[in-house]
């Protein structure tokens, strides 16, 4: 990372927001790589709570405030951190390119193609990049995997699954008293709602905006029964919203083709009983590695052991495939989620820092986030094969993996050997 | 199962037909449940073969032929096994039915919509059924699951997965010498050319054709790798079927909805290296099974378990959910594949026995097989979905589970307690 200190604003202090200034960003400030100038969220308790934390622990009073517009108003900020609701993102990642913040933007999906195409069209007219904050991609398995998948080990990869595969009943069902925008869209919306913390590395594996991309998808959803027999449990059926009709069904399988022929299912399934998982699976014509049950199989393995026998066989690879980023993490590591989200952060503050591009740029944030409303589209279409826009216009031909320079250790793209 | 001997004729002797022959129908002659009175493939070797197996076993001499019409024609013989090729599935087992043959049929999917409806109008003109030998309905774990859905166990179920998960590129790349069929099929089709293994299981969950229907589905098949590369590999790439262009996707994912609002995903995974699986997933608004890892979690139980911690929690439920059918049946294991065949074969047997319905009746083996020909359409359309019929033309939501009056052991569809 450089030395230079960047100057950040923050917006968005809900339970993620406020999570991630206390545990990454504060830890930046005090290692002298960012400057926080700006606080801001739509409720003053969070905006007070987070200004007194900044004020605590830097001894410097942040512009704190309700409107994100006086965060960009400010001059000196090189850059903010959305980290919002999922419908104002966009709105604010867009007013901040313009005002010529470079934009680190937690995850979610879209909620039109125009909006996807706006980030694009900002990018594009500006310069400066919209970085999806998708920590996923830092995850020490998907990059282990990434890495191997780069050096051919798995041979050529044709298929890859994942899912955003989580028990969000109760926070959901609290989502008003939370102030929590799940709720609401749960409510309201039916698709996958939530696609990236498994397409994200799905789409480093294969390569997507960089000699290949996705092509159509379609999306199924199940009827929804889990959220609304947990809110009659907890709430009671006089509840008001035990009489609200979910629109979310409880499991949404996406299907996505891609340009090179390689398929990628995406599952959410969020609101019934489970284990948390995200079933990161790449498939090759030479082995195969899959979260649930942390295995690895190679061809020649005999198929006749249960998934019950592999279980943890992944483990040994590290040995030789740990990707050179988490070599180096490992040695330090700071923050939360096993490192990811100090990772993700930290590639997009030295993206900030030394003017780059970053490695998730945003013609990956607008193709990830896009899923979300074309498989609304197709769920409410019966599961109709819908486009999936090319925002490279073509570029994704000549983007390919040979082409990158990156000198950076955050690279997702280009090909690392220890 | 009662003590009359029904005489059989046994279409179809190439690996599967003449296993079922020597591990199944040999040791239900022994126990006095059938005669076989008649033996047919296309290929005269195996005939002979088949025929001088039972002869060495009964001591009695089949009619051997080359042409099923004979076979037909034998009036003694009340029922026949149909384990020919895929293709020739319906055409025989109607022929049979027309000629008062009850046929027990093989798995495999459909290559028409017509020859589904063929089935079905067969049965309704003759009366006489054709029941899928679907094995995997009789799993043991898939009936502990099936005891358990049916208790309400796991809640309301919303969501079932499965896949035929086998590793199949030996046997597809040399099909040509083993007489197999499945490599003509993969060379020329692209499909979920199997999918009963898992869909037959999770039919009875459902209640498909028994108070639910499957209503459309959308498919959509990854590129074509691994079989090629393998035939390149073990034959050189001189070798004629080294320049064959494979029709068949390595991975198929369907998503199946059903009218009572569940979604299915089927997987079809054969030429890729990886383990064994039929991926056997159940869930419901209290509970959930997976096959993958054997393991289920319970509403309440921590959702910070992996799977890998997870592994083999199926085992302890048995005590008390055993299906009452493997109770018994574990007393006395004969036959092979786990006992599955066994069971199948003898739920079979019994219908014809006792002249009564099998547990997969005619409607359920024309809608199991229907998946086949409209995946292909799926596929060929980018995963357009297609309507599924309704084979039962309403009836479906007559035959509830209440309604089954069966005293069959074999019975899939009523609700059985220890």
């Amino acid at each position: 990372m450089s030395e230079k200190r960047i100057n950040l604003g923050v917006i968005g202090l809900g339970c993620r927001g406020l999570g991630i200034l206390n545990g990454i960003i504060l830890s930046m400030y005090e290692l002298g790589k960012v400057e926080i100038l700006g606080v801001c969220d739509l409720y003053e308790d969070r905006v007070k709570d987070a200004y007194e934390k900044v004020k605590n622990k830097t001894g410097k009073t942040p512009v704190y405030t309700t409107d994100y517009r006086e965060i960009l108003a400010i001059k000196e900020i090189d850059a903010v951190l959305v980290m919002t609701a999922w419908e104002s993102h966009i709105e604010i990642a867009t007013a901040a390119m313009k005002a010529g913040k470079k934009v680190g933007m937690e995850v979610g999906g879209a909620y039109s193609i125009d909006d996807c195409f706006k980030l694009v069209k900002t990018y594009e007219e500006t310069g400066i990049h919209c970085m999806m904050l998708e920590n996923c991609c830092y995850g020490r398995k998907e990059l282990l995997v990434l890495n191997m998948v780069k050096q051919g080990v798995f041979g050529d990869i044709v298929h890859c699954s994942g899912g955003y595969m989580h028990d969000l009943r109760d926070e959901i069902a609290n989502g008003d008293v939370k102030r929590h925008y799940r709720q609401r869209n749960y409510f309201n919306r039916n698709c996958e709602n939530y696609p990236t913390h498994e397409l994200g590395p799905i789409a480093q594996v294969l390569n997507i905006n960089r000699g290949n991309k996705m092509l159509y998808l379609t999306s199924v959803a199940s009827c929804s029964k889990g959220l609304h027999e947990f809110i009659v449990e907890k709430k009671g059926t006089d509840h008001p919203h035990a009489k609200v009709n979910v629109a979310q069904g409880d499991i949404v399988t996406t299907i996505i083709k891609c340009a090179q022929g390689q398929t990628v299912v995406l599952t959410l399934d969020t609101t019934l009983p489970r284990s948390y998982s995200r079933g990161f699976t790449v498939r090759g014509t030479k082995g195969m590695y899959c979260e649930d049950g942390n295995y690895i199989h190679m061809d020649g393995e005999s198929e006749w052991e249960t998934v019950a026998a592999k279980v943890n066989s992944a483990e040994k690879y590290f040995e030789k495939y740990e990707h050179p980023l988490w070599e180096e993490y490992k040695k330090n590591p700071v923050g939360g989620h096993d490192g990811i989200d100090w990772l993700v952060y930290s590639a997009f503050v030295e993206s900030v820092a030394n003017n780059t591009t970053p490695p998730i740029d945003t013609y990956d944030t607008a193709s990830w986030m896009c899923i979300s409303t074309l498989s609304e589209e197709s769920i409410a279409c019966s599961g109709k094969p819908v486009n999936i826009p090319d925002f490279t216009n073509g570029k994704w031909i000549l983007r390919t993996e040979e082409e990158d320079k990156s000198e950076s250790i955050y690279s997702l793209s280009k090909i690392v050997k220890k």
